[in-house]
């Protein structure tokens, strides 16, 4: 496949929701997401692939009957973080695409089904709570705590999905799917500058950082900001200022990363001391142990601070995931395929890591020059994402004929 | 006045605007604010006081033809800041619809026309800035200006005065009702604990400290918070956290105070390093010069941590008000009439503070047994407050009889 070849059905897809701002609103079960779910289903209808929706809102493209197990699956995702980068997600559905196209034109017979994929969901964009399309299917998550999930105007996801016609009483886990998949392969644009420095276009997936997300709540006493003696205050935005730097350091001499990027202030008045702050923790580490210790200090360090400002503090979980490894004998397979292309491990959370749980999975990466993810300017040259279609064509000829 | 007598009519004012999940949001140019509007009109009805609004919001009930000139006004406001307490502003204008009362049960002749106000948006808690029905009117604050405040959802002033039938194109100074005003009168209810430690449930204010509001944008490069490298990262959250750690402790060592209370992340996702941060600087202190030490302090402590991070910063002031005395001839006759109440100083911006530098102006304050304000438990004793309508009935004999 040439440059060309990819920008024309990649410029198709692009502009669905870009935002005027800047970077991509793309959330799930909105306007938007149905734009993408009809660009989907008129892609699939242009090619004869037979179109079904499951029971948690992904959407598939099939070639041949899914029925006959042992499918090959392949795809990615639509929703984006606000304001994040055209190609996290939407370059796997756009790949699988184009390379049955390329499967199809080059004649090859094909021995097992292939599935085109759009999982709901991936990012926790809109509702907080990532990869809620493959861990409500592989029953990861519960259903009921899926459909009570708010977005930040307190809409549930199961009030979106009504919204759209989508029905949430039927979510939950769905073994029956799980068996027809035999492999899973997942094209995502790199979040890292790990190719560039091999100066490769392509690579293969090790292992997903195990990693995690903490919701801290600091709670003090809201008051006013001009007339409250210094002494007599009790403001939790001081603790979570001292956290967002601990988190820092503590990941820092570990080895891992943590980062702050949430952080909500309640009443949030300029001249009202904060009575409540709420600060989301992001902290990802290469094995558990590290991403314990990072978590264990920050948490020991902010419970001292606390007492001194005479705030309380409490940490909730909102998702924790182990390390993925990936199938070895599939990635090294698949590695070899391809010409000994780089092997690299990633800090980022995948729906083919809840997949893999349960099928053979395997990721390639295609490169991303600056590294810039989940963001406006996150981008890949069009010559690399041809040369991923032709990496992702090659894996499903060698899998699925 | 008994405890009674006030809690009557204040009991009819008090759910206006009240929160189900605690304190008030009694926002300017809302429906709410309507009511507030509507319940002042009744009880100027009830009184048979002439109603008037002015070109900037100010709503007014006269007792005699305010063109007599040499009025005595009184009053306060009705907006809250958000999940405000009950009492703050609207104590200054049910109280003075009682000391109205009781002036007239009590038959004093009246020499000068007496006037009961609500200003228009005196907290900034709808559109970030304070004082805009008093600034607009002296000249303070520009109409344009004002016209294209905008709140949290991007209304603008305007528009939101537009909704209610008001007239924005009339913005503006208004020096000939400016001349009208021989004296202005603030009861408001004590936003410390001064009150209590002298026992005493009225009191006389001195001054205003010197305040502003500093909006701080911090600016690094948005990217994936599990995916990039610390070394590679430009996370504006560390700086602002850092700042909020630093303006506590310059304001702690120069003997003022300083507070964030409001900050704001974009894109404000749990796995996406900040882009940027917006964190609003509230800092007080007993004169200017003290006030500028810890704004320049912070600054170029700030500044210095910037470098570190690999981000930006600058700031803005939102606001920024000159120490206030108020008319010291006044306030000690108003002292010495109401039998030696403490005369104290005050952090809080008001009102008067801005019609100070036209009209000789005076402040009473009535005891807060907590020192709770600005939030859901600001409260006075019914006892405290009915001592506050004899204090301001008597001042206004004092002063229009």
């Amino acid at each position: 496949m040439d440059a060309a070849g990819f920008r024309e059905l990649w410029g198709d897809f692009e502009p669905i929701g870009r935002s005027p701002e800047g970077g991509y609103l793309r959330y799930s079960w909105t306007e938007t997401d149905l734009e993408c779910r009809n660009w989907f289903r008129a892609q699939a209808e242009k090619r004869n692939l037979e179109v079904e929706t499951d029971r948690n809102g992904n959407l598939y493209a099939w070639w041949g009957d899914r029925h006959a197990g042992d499918a090959v699956l392949t795809g990615s995702h639509f929703d984006s973080v606000p304001h994040g980068g055209a190609y996290d997600g939407p370059l796997g559905i756009v790949s699988a695409f184009l390379a049955v196209d390329e499967l199809r034109a080059s004649g090859a017979k094909r021995r097992h089904p292939i599935g085109i994929v759009a999982f709901s969901e991936e990012e926790g964009g809109r509702f907080g709570v990532p990869c809620v399309g493959t861990r409500l299917m592989t029953g990861a998550l519960d259903a009921d705590r899926a459909r009570d999930l708010t977005d930040s105007d307190g809409v549930t996801l199961a009030e979106a999905m009504d919204s759209l016609n989508a029905d949430p009483s039927v979510l939950g886990p769905d073994p029956e799917r799980l068996r027809q998949i035999g492999v899973f392969v997942e094209l995502h644009i790199e979040q890292g500058r790990a190719l560039d420095a091999e100066d490769a276009p392509v690579g293969v997936a090790t292992a997903i950082w195990p990693h995690g997300r903490w919701r801290f709540t600091f709670t003090g006493e809201a008051n006013h900001a001009g007339t409250t003696r210094l002494p007599d205050r009790s403001d939790p935005m001081l603790t979570a200022a001292f956290m967002i730097l601990a988190a820092r350091k503590e990941a820092r001499l570990a080895g891992g990363v943590a980062t702050v990027g949430r952080i909500e202030s309640d009443p949030g008045a300029a001249n009202v001391i904060a009575g409540k702050v709420h600060a989301w923790l992001d902290a990802r580490a290469p094995d558990e142990a590290v991403l314990n210790a990072i978590l264990e200090g920050i948490e020991s360090k902010v419970s001292e601070r606390a007492g001194r400002d005479g705030t309380q503090v409490g940490s909730r979980a909102e998702s924790e995931t182990p390390v993925v490894e990936f199938d070895a004998a599939l990635r090294d397979r698949i590695a070899s395929l391809l010409g000994g292309v780089p092997v690299l491990p990633t800090g980022a959370g995948h729906d083919a890591g809840v997949v893999s749980a349960h099928v053979p999975t395997a990721m390639l990466f295609v490169r991303n020059r600056t590294g810039i993810s989940h963001a406006p300017s996150e981008t890949a040259d069009d010559e690399d994402c041809a040369a991923g279609v032709d990496a992702l064509a090659a894996v499903l000829r060698e899998l699925a004929c």
